[in-house]
Parts: C-alpha cells; structure tokens; sequence
C-alpha cells in the first residue's frame, strides 16, 4: 500500500505544487482522491500509472478539486482503456461530471460510473471501506475515510504441527476461525492463530476548517491528510475561508493521537514547505508536508 | 512581440511535453491559441503571465485543446481579475464554454465573452486582425491567422529639415501620407517618409492534414505554427487520423515559403524532437521543433 501525493497546492497551481490529488495504490489499483488540473500529467510523473486508476474520489466542486477529470478520462480513452471507471462525489456529482464528460469530441469508450454520496455514507468494497464525512467548507464537502479490511491473525504452522494437526483443509479451518477435532481432541483457533490483525486507515478532509467530524473519523486512523492552507500566523483568515492553518491541523492529529500527519492544499503563497511543516511538528511531531511526487509505503 | 509555445505536445501529456497552447505576446496583451489541460500552469513556468492573457481562440473541441480554461478562469477569478476575457472558436462555442464555466463553484467575477467564428472569419481588432481558415482534421476545425497592421513607413527627420520643413505638426501629417505645401513648395510624403512596413503575420493551424486553406492561409507569412503528429515513417497513419507528419508540414511551408516554421502537436511517443526536426529541416530548412516553454522574439 502506498500514498502517492500527486499535487499538494491549493487554490490554484503554482511551478511548485499542483492542484489537489493524492493516490494511494492498494493492491493492482489506485484510488484518487481529488482530481485537479494536471493530476494526469502528475500521475505520468510519478511512479504509477494513469491507466490503473480504478476510482476517483471528489471531496467537492470547487475546480481545483475537479477540473482534471474530463483530461484523464480522454487520455485513458486514447490508451485504449476497456475497465470501468469510477467516480464518486457529493451531491450533484452525476449530472455534473456527466455534462462535463460529454462536452467536445472524446466520449469515453469504456464505463465510467458516476455516484453521488451523502456525508456518512459507507461503501464496502472489496477489501476496504470507503467512509464520507461531512467537513466544514464554505461550499458543501465532505472527506473520505479508508480503511483497508481488518487480516486474520498470523497462523503459527509450527505449533499447530505440534499439537498434531496434520497439514491441509484442517490448516484453513482453524485460520477461518473454526474449533477442529484433532484424534478426539478439539483444537481451539486461539492456540495457533494470533489476533486479527487491524487494516490500515487512511483519512482524507480535502478543504476544511477544523472540524468534530474530522476528529470523529480521525480515529485510529494511521494516516490524517487534512487541509493546512496557511501558516500559524494566518489562523483566522484560514477560518474565515473555510480552511485550516498547519497548527489548527496539527493541534487537532495531536488530539485524535493519529500515527502521521500530512498537510496539503498549500496557498500558493508558499514556495518552501519547511517554515510551514517546522511550525506543524512543534504542536505534533510526526507532521510532514509533502512536495509533490513525494510518496511513502504503509 | 513573442511567441512562447506553451504547450507542443498533441492528444495528451507526457512528462516532457503538455498539451495544446501557444502565447503570442502583443503589446501588453497575451494571446492563447489553444488552451488544453495544465496551460496556466505553463504560464506561470513561463515569462508571461497567466493574468495578462486577454483572448484566447480555440481550433476545436477536442480535449486536449481546451480543457485548461476553466482552471484558468477560477485562477484569474481568485487573483480578483476585473478585465475582461475573450474567448473564440468554432460553431458551438458559446453553448460549451457556457456550460462548462459553469460548473461547480467558481463562477467568473469579470467578464467572459463568448464568440463563435465561422471559417474565413475575420476579426479586426486593434493593432492586428485575425483570420479563420477550415482545416482538415477529422472533426470541426479551423485555424487561425495572426495579422498585424501594417505600420507607417519610417519618417525621415533629417530629410524634413534639409527641404525647409519646419519641425511641428506638418511632420505627422506628412507622416500620415497628406502632402504640405512649405514656402510656396509642395512636399510629397514619398520625399520624407519610406514604404509602409508589412505587419507580421503568424499561422496556427491547430490539428490537420496539409491542406490547400493553410497554404492559401499562409501567403507571406513570417511563421506557420504547423501541426507534425508523427515522424516522416508514419505519414499515412497521421493522414488516417487528420494530422501531419514532419515531412508533409515542413514540404507545405517549403511550397509557401514561409520565412519559418514551427512543428508542434508532437506525439506522446516521441521524447526528443532533434530527430524529428533533422528530417523537417531536409525539406525545409528553417524548421523548428520547439520544446515546451520556448520562446522567441519577433
């Protein structure tokens, strides 16, 4: 499993940091969330590939969040693309992106569909669950939660050798979960398979002041990718905008007691990440503000 | 006056090249032809900026051709832009770029007007005019031709003084081509001022096979800005597909006798343009195969 921060600007793009997309390959697919101008040429940039976006999560419409959708969707069409695509967003997704999609001359030759989502919805796929959560914007958004399915625990082959279990469809049985009778003995899971063990979970706001619900789907979460628009010292402005500052986020990780902290959606104000991720890990040490292309295994 | 290529790259992005979009800087205003995905990005990597630009034409309604101006209308909007913006195209211009500027949050708080061309429109604008020509691409597509007033012949100071004229205002009416009577003597402006000098003229002509409109379009010009797909090997595959190769673009410039020519709308499969240029510059020597953000004065 691997986050891939596509573009970690806000607003608008600057020669540093394009507009918001961050991907995070699990197994053969990779998720986006966010789609801003550009993320296709980012993706071409980083080491994934555009062709095996799967599926595309938009936290809301303002441009910057969207906007790199319909480029995508063409290029994907122009490399012969056949699987499905698809695409969720808040209310109002289908009939926008399906307008969006149809503008011009490049329908796209494969499946794409569009679902809309409300705040606190829940999709259950195959080895993960995608959250939403209603964040606090000035227009309406919400985040998404990720949180890869919880493993069954480890299988010690040696002991359950040793307490007679002979090797085949009896060694699935325990791992599932179920007692077996081993020569008039029963054999509990407990002795040989260790506890489950917790998926991964990956929080994504996209814009947000600080918010309850943040915190709320924050926790335990191993990684929190929240909105870090400006620097301390611009706190209310951030507010007054619908945005957080590196402190408010990292004040609120520190909180929730999250492993990692990134901050993204940076003003185009700033050229250097340090000043801003300095500030952040005064308040929670395992803070990080990405450049772009920047990538990290979990 | 500048021409920056923006963008060389044709149908989608590579790391090395982005999509559709050319500037030429007149004056104080910055002209776009095109305008695909990621172009104000180019901008701001480049000498001009995103905010100067004051129209933009647009050949035709493929993706990669327009798909960068609603991320650039929401950056102009953000950086409070009051001017107003011109956008041109073919037939169905305004109902596309209507609705696609409207979508989502980030309605333009300067004005935007929209206004559909049709083939052998002419435009007369300030200081230049701008011509439409049908192309020949596999959908509704023209190009664009850049003309710029001729200029007055310079006027010859010294000459003036030497034939009694005295320095004031019968110098500009005699630079504006009035004969003046001086002493009892008629002084022709042929005397003083020299011929009218040609205003440049510029050719974009977007995706096409050649075409017998682009040759008549480029008569006298000083550039054509040629589409070039695909390498000499590949000619009959960029026919099949409505575009150029190298060879057909370079042997159509050679026949006009333009004084240069610039290659673009270069495949993703082609990193390098040297040998692409190599097999132009056979045919016609002042060929060029500009790398995105190369810029040069006229």
């Amino acid at each position: 499993m691997k986050l891939v921060f596509l573009g970690t600007g806000g607003s608008y793009p600057t020669p540093h940091r394009n507009v918001p997309c961050t991907a995070l390959k699990y197994e053969g697919e990779v998720l986006l969330f966010d789609c801003g101008e550009g993320s296709q040429r980012q993706l071409m940039r980083s080491s994934l590939s555009f062709m095996q976006v799967s599926k595309i999560f938009i936290t809301h419409f303002h441009g910057d969040h969207f906007l790199g959708i319909p480029g995508l969707v063409q290029s994907m069409n122009m490399n012969d693309r056949e699987d499905r695509l698809d695409i969720y967003g808040p209310e109002g997704t289908v009939s926008l992106l399906k307008d969006l999609l149809s503008k011009g001359y490049f329908g796209a030759g494969f499946p794409i569909h569009l679902t809309e989502l409300k705040p606190q919805a829940r999709l259950d796929l195959d080895d993960y669950q995608i959250s939403t959560f209603q964040t606090d914007h000035d227009v309406p958004s919400f985040g998404y939660s990720f949180k890869e399915r919880d493993k069954k625990g480890r299988f010690d082959r040696k002991k359950a050798l040793e307490l007679g279990v002979p090797e085949g469809p009896l060694f699935s049985r325990i791992h599932d979960g179920e007692p077996v009778e081993v020569d008039g003995k029963i054999i509990h899971p407990e002795q040989i398979v260790g506890p489950p063990r917790r998926g991964k979970k990956i929080v994504y706001t996209g814009d947000t002041r600080p918010s309850q619900n943040t915190i709320e789907a924050s926790n335990r979460a191993n990684v929190l990718i929240h909105d870090s628009t400006l620097d301390s010292s611009m706190s209310d402005r951030a507010m007054e905008r619908g945005h957080s500052s590196t402190v408010m986020a990292a004040d609120l990780a520190r909180k929730v007691g999250v492993e990692r902290l990134f901050l993204t959606h940076i003003s185009p104000r700033y050229t250097d990440g340090k000043e801003l991720e300095d500030e952040a890990r005064e308040v929670f040490e395992e803070s990080t503000v990405p450049d772009d292309l920047f990538e990290i295994e979990l």
